[in-house]
């Protein structure tokens, strides 16, 4: 099937924000999903963005069950390794089912890989996934990449809600 | 022990580089920096950092043995969730071992928390940590962190080197 990769328009943001949610319904948190599509416009489409988002989008012949042509996304943003300098966070990678097995899913990944090693010069492309995700563990691996919980140990550490309230209040006054 | 926190300037990178050598040394990856304090200044300190930083520092008169006052750091940058929204991610937490029990770890982690919410209005701090980890685990739990890799079960993944440079040969041709 022919598809296209484009970074995505302000536009696009009804269509991802719709993805994000059938993500997470697939990841089975649907109710963690706080953020609409009018959020994604303000953090993602400003003078300073929060991340950069490609989408994938087919023939207007081929559209989905619903009638949507836009059939997958990869958003990212870029962070900073004080070992190895300038990486690539992959936050959502995401294919609607229907469309999975046409290459769509390697095709967003790659070119994330493309444009943060000619935009930012990054040396590494990071991402995190379920450990019951077998299908997107084997999906990486297969491409080469390391399992660094596995390897290193790393657990994912968070402060939110009061905590971080808490924290923040602790602070020393300047 | 009196100590202060402030912003990071470009001169402080010979320090913070010293650190990250420091924090590498005490997580035995020593051979895993590949930064310089110059690859530092250039990518802190221009149009568009990709990091901010805080660094303690205490009075002369209480220097380290080998004549330091800026003794601790804290090394972050803004991501993105796409369920929740903006997040600050504490790339590293150090302290000299000689200056630990004071507070500085804490002064440090809740500015960052303090900046981050002022600035950027993020929801959420996340970090990592190695499992062996027990004083840094047990440091953040005693805050209220929650460990998402015990909870929720998510694994870091890394494509770096030659895989990832072969994910971007893949890319589709626009």
């Amino acid at each position: 099937m022919n598809f296209k990769i484009r970074a995505a328009k302000k536009e696009d943001c009804k269509d991802i924000s719709r993805m994000i949610m059938e993500l997470a319904v697939y990841v089975k948190m649907p109710d963690q999903v706080k953020i609409s599509h009018e959020e994604l416009q303000r953090d993602g489409f400003c003078q300073n963005p929060f991340f950069e988002c490609l989408v994938a989008e087919i023939p207007e012949e081929h559209k989905s069950k619903e009638g949507f042509t836009v059939v997958g996304y990869a958003l990212y943003f870029y962070t900073y390794s004080t070992w190895k300098g300038s990486t690539v966070y992959l936050e959502d990678l995401y294919v609607m089912s229907e469309f999975r097995g046409n290459g769509i899913g390697t095709g967003l990944l790659s070119k994330v890989a493309e444009v943060a090693k000619k935009k930012k010069q990054c040396v590494q492309l990071q991402l995190s996934v379920f450990d019951w995700n077998t299908p997107s563990r084997d999906f990486y691996a297969a491409k080469g990449a390391q399992d660094l919980t596995d390897t290193e140990g790393w657990h994912f550490i968070r402060f939110d809600g009061q905590n971080l309230d808490n924290l923040a209040n602790e602070a020393p006054k300047d």
